[in-house]
């Protein structure tokens, strides 16, 4: 019997603190005919407030240190007000929506990151492991599941974790018993041939398109991580990963093929 | 056929927000055999982070004044960090918990509640529809729901909501699959008769002694409108209501029967 189809979207914290944006890409969002999963980030409203409480916001490389304090304001703002605007909004266009964690049903485990270079991350976690029969319930019941980008490590302890690596951990996961597209959204068309055009999106990259693009240096060198990323993902039996708007789901919806960058095999 | 038990427990924010008087209640919460929901509050978090926050705390007869301001803080404190601390501390007992409030699953539908005496409570809501179905397929998922106490009004909008009406409303929309006992946990031993003797304990209150308890006078005047809505409960299909010390739920794991006070009709 062939796999039923479902979409795996993650969103960043510009849309998601964008309440317009926010609210346009969850109409359509809630239009999808397939069964989905969503997933936020939400770091600006934690920065802000952080510096509200007085806690030093500490990044590296792009990466946040999550200490004691600061993954109190990460629960706060990601598990708190990010998520459950996210799932009241979507409510509010008739998507049955259920706001998580990786804690909440043991669906996404992590293990402390261990030091890097010397640099302790604090609580962030990475991924061991997602549980997609928990998951496959939920959308069983006619759930459609929201995930905040946090795990746990099933010992009572919570993480903050990258959302691209959520997404990714979970449409991987999903794909033993899915057909899934894993779509990337971000405030780009896609991936740009030029990085100043934005109407220069790259339609397909495959295997054989990929090393050449690279070779001739199209792609920017920003974007290599998250297409080996996605190459990883088709490798771990995701059917294709898609790199686009946020705000073009709506065509998405409307059933149109060519939105975006799709990456295949 | 016989109904499967289930127990609804209500902890306040003394438990929630008191490290070691939570782990202790978690621990033996994750050993009761039963089908089990907990609910809780955590109002004391939500005031001192207004606090911090310099934003202004408006009580009136001990019930919040919750404008948008503040309901972000509660979308913080409740649903976030308490929230997500109950769930991971359960995870980590293995006990599979899943953190909602009333807008996931479209669980708990509320109204906004109308001007009373002329106030304006704000973005308060008063139940009007539990959704049993979804919440039973999370128990027959393998799963134990934990609801922050928030509503939503299925539009887009999430309501503070107090935590032992939300337990009463859930224990009597449950009652419909299930034989459900409410469990309402507090820093007493029971409904006392002399408020000074932590251990006079009324071990059982029915119609004919509660007529009886109030003419005397035994029962505090603050304990009769728990005892009311307990009754309301029982008269919606709830089996029995108990108003116990939320440390003694070992003894109720151990099998214990008498436990702070029992009001059944």
């Amino acid at each position: 019997m062939a796999k039923e189809q479902l979409r795996v979207f993650k969103i960043g914290g510009k849309v998601v603190e964008d309440s317009d944006q926010l609210s346009t890409f969850l109409q359509a969002f809630s239009k999808l005919a397939e069964n989905k999963i969503l997933i936020h980030g939400g770091g600006k409203w934690v920065s802000e407030m952080c510096q509200k409480l007085g806690i030093v916001v500490n990044m590296v490389d792009g990466r946040r240190i999550t200490d004691a304090e600061t993954l109190e304001v990460v629960k706060m703002m990601l598990a708190g007000v990010a998520n459950k605007n996210v799932v009241s909004k979507l409510q509010g266009f008739g998507c049955n929506a259920i706001g998580m964690t990786g804690a909440d049903g043991n669906t996404i485990q992590a293990s402390k990151r261990p030091l890097k270079n010397g640099i302790d991350y604090g609580f962030v976690g990475d991924v061991k492991k997602v549980d997609h029969q928990v998951i496959q319930k939920l959308i069983d019941a006619g759930l459609v599941p929201v995930f905040a980008s946090m795990t746990h490590d099933g010992a009572g302890n919570l993480f903050n974790t990258n959302a691209d690596t959520i997404a990714s951990s979970l449409a991987i996961g999903m794909a033993k018993e899915f057909d899934v597209e894993l779509n990337y959204c971000f405030e780009l068309n896609g991936v740009l041939k030029n990085i100043d055009d934005p109407e220069s999106v790259i339609t397909e990259i495959n295997q054989s398109n990929y090393s050449i693009l690279k070779q001739e240096g199209t792609i920017n060198s920003g974007m290599i991580p998250k297409i080996d990323n996605a190459f990883d993902a088709l490798d771990s039996g995701v059917r294709a990963v898609r790199i686009m708007n946020s705000q073009h789901i709506k065509r998405l919806a409307e059933g149109e093929k060519e939105v975006g960058t799709l990456i295949m095999n």
